[in-house]
């Protein structure tokens, strides 16, 4: 499957903002960046840009799709400025029999364009992706194309229509009949792509695929671009977040997120960060001594909150690595070791006790035990639709005890109430899993 | 979907070994248990026994399917001594427009089944599995059905057939077609399956399906009967054992399981005695002194291959739990923790210095990234299509490591030997991972 991107026109309401438009940054990467990585995380190794409006700008910053690890072809289209259908028909000629034509302007998730690739489209026809919330507030009613549809079929489509129950999100899969359809209109001397597609409805050959609840902004103007961020920055808010870190981590580390984003810093970076500031936090706790040991909680919870940026910054610049999530994962882990082990060194210089030690190692192994049955367990429960325990007792409740901890100046404490938490967390997943299918078959 | 079983025969040639056949046990369940619960795994909840020779015996020994939780009816062929395609023909009218056919005597894997019920059936047509390895060890020639087949089209069946390339599994997937041509073939006189089968083969209305490579054996004579325990007992070496496992532990955990599968013991009981002998192991460790040690090793060694009866019995008898592989992992965990706390403490009284602490936190932290790290990353490997690192430093391998330390009295070295081998083996899984999916996106 290849993708044709329409790049041409001026997009005059975002100039005062960013010019040319496909280049605005969005949390440092581009808008049409942003377009090309999602359809290559969709599964699109092949891109068409059709350029016109300051081509050559476009076209030296995107490159040919090395840097993306995809493939990118430019059409010049030198009649941009009649409208975005002519740049559609310049694409005639230039891709295969069924394509996805996508806006530089529109951003959307991968999964909606998923989603309409594993929904195909029947020869001679085109597939549009609406959305039916017509209430929704990531548009502008006055702004947007409507669309009306009778059952899967969009009977009509334009801005100005009266009669509409659905919402032209820019995403199309397409055949040839679209350029049969645009070559009628630009013939009537009507330049857009809309009015192609009026044509394509009157034909009966423009079909609507609701993908309502997934996530796209048509970025048009700077309210349209302030709104895309807000709703990038909501969506890295995850439904198995821990209490502190919905309540306090996130809100802190997607705010740092948003800032970092612009800069050229890798997740990794993040992760090691971090993880350096975990590493600082144990050797403080070692050391012993309450301004050394409430440093050390201090640096703990930083750590704990900046573990959510690399993530996140991973998620906004579409920059995802497996390497990435697991140097994450495993750095966490030696991170949680040193943090108990200074914490336990600290309480044997006060104490001079062997039971210190032994306390350390069930916590240290209560501390792994949890975080060894989080993942398992949840994809478990997705699969036999049974329901998470409500409270989860993961690494952001961990260090914030501990941070409270250190504030208090009570290590031992800290431990002993870990050492139950913790256990007690990684037992009561086993419990719930007691139930979950089990064959019997003694007599 | 539902099943019809054919249990009403004498089964002759195991009545020295135990009548009636059905109720024949192969490691502690009954062939016809071991039908149900094969069917079961496979999705299939609602099952037709037809019964004959014994009938009131095995009815009162499998009963209504509750233990099993599945639903089971019965269905009387008092005319079951004229052969088994009378026993299929009684159940014509208490059958949907499809079912499975399964006999009792035949045991095989559920992926077949899966296999066989995601394939599907035409109307009017039946299916039937076939093993195109001709040369395979799990039956004798000149016992089987042979099968003869152009493309997916049975073209000739039956035992005596001198041109055939394929074997009759015994498990078939059909429609009502199968009771038209019973009535036809008993009509003639002819009471076997096997003819009404030839006679759908003739009306071109017999398709094959290649199962070659799924595990099925026809439980026909005291020969057949060890061949398939033979084989059950080989499949449960896994290829993601390690080296100590495969070589060492597995070997004997099969001899230990085959024994033990006799009895009713259930795989949690035997996952808690060795949970039970790793906590002894612990406790002779922090002891101290080399008779205690040496008997501690041992224990942890024996801990380590009873560690494979509970999978192994769970999967000989089709009794495999989520709990119980969770129990399993968990205690395993825990198990770990206390055997390296153990040998710490035990070190601790003859150094009495504190770095021994900070290696055994090490090790411990070590041995929990291996474990962490392991699953999750083999389900990576797996669908990006890479290659597991040939040398697997798991449990086995751990617990060997302790065994031999303990009996060179060699902790310290053992300790250290651990800590190197598993903080590596984690990293090792860090980096095979750099190069798996990576999006840069950096100007």
């Amino acid at each position: 499957m290849e993708a044709v991107i329409i790049a041409a026109g001026q997009g005059s309401r975002l100039r005062e903002v960013y010019s040319p438009k496909p280049l605005t940054p969005i949390f440092g990467l581009k808008l049409l960046e942003r377009i090309i990585l999602t359809g290559k995380n969709a599964g699109i190794r092949h891109f068409k840009i059709v350029v016109g409006y300051q081509a050559e700008k476009i076209i030296s910053a995107i490159g040919d799709g090395t840097k993306y690890d995809v493939r990118i072809e430019y059409i010049h289209n030198p009649r941009w400025e009649l409208g975005n259908g002519v740049s559609v028909l310049q694409a005639e000629g230039h891709v295969k029999d069924r394509f996805l034509l996508l806006m530089s302007d529109h951003i959307f998730d991968e999964t909606m364009l998923k989603r309409l690739i594993r929904h195909g489209v029947e020869d001679d026809h085109c597939i549009l992706c609406v959305d039916r919330n017509l209430k929704a507030d990531y548009f502008a009613l006055d702004d947007v194309t409507r669309v009306f549809t009778h059952g899967e079929t969009i009977s009509n489509i334009g801005k100005s229509l009266t009669q509409y129950n659905a919402i032209d999100t820019g995403v199309f899969l397409c055949r040839p009949v679209i350029f049969q359809a645009l070559r009628k209109s630009t013939a009537r001397g009507e330049y857009s792509l809309a009015a192609g597609n009026r044509i394509l409805a009157s034909e009966g050959k423009l079909h609507a695929l609701d993908v309502t609840g997934h996530f796209w902004v048509d970025v048009d103007n700077r309210e349209a671009l302030q709104k895309a961020q807000h709703i990038l920055i909501r969506q890295l808010f995850k439904p198995t977040d821990g209490p502190i870190s919905r309540t306090i981590n996130r809100r802190l580390s997607t705010w740092i997120s948003a800032r970092l984003a612009k800069y050229n810093i890798s997740p990794n970076t993040i992760t090691l960060v971090s993880f350096g500031l975990a590493i600082c936090s144990a050797f403080l706790f070692a050391l012993g001594g309450y301004i050394q040991v409430l440093l050390a909680g201090i640096m703990a919870q930083l750590s704990s909150v900046l573990d959510g940026c690399d993530g996140e910054i991973a998620r906004l610049k579409l920059k995802f690595s497996t390497f990435g999530e697991w140097l994450d994962l495993i750095l966490d882990r030696y991170a949680d070791g040193f943090i108990i082990m200074g914490i336990t060194i600290s309480l044997w210089q006060t104490y001079q006790n062997v039971f210190i030690w032994i306390i350390g190692f069930a916590t240290l192994t209560g501390t792994f035990m949890n975080s060894y049955t989080a993942t398992i367990h949840d994809e478990l429960l997705r699969q036999y639709d049974t329901h998470t325990p409500s409270l989860r007792l993961g690494r952001d409740v961990r260090l914030f005890i501990i941070f409270l901890g250190a504030l208090c100046n009570e290590l031992l404490l800290t431990l002993l109430v870990l050492l139950v938490v913790t256990n007690f967390g990684a037992l009561r997943r086993l419990y719930s899993l007691k139930h979950v299918y089990q064959i019997d078959t003694t007599d």
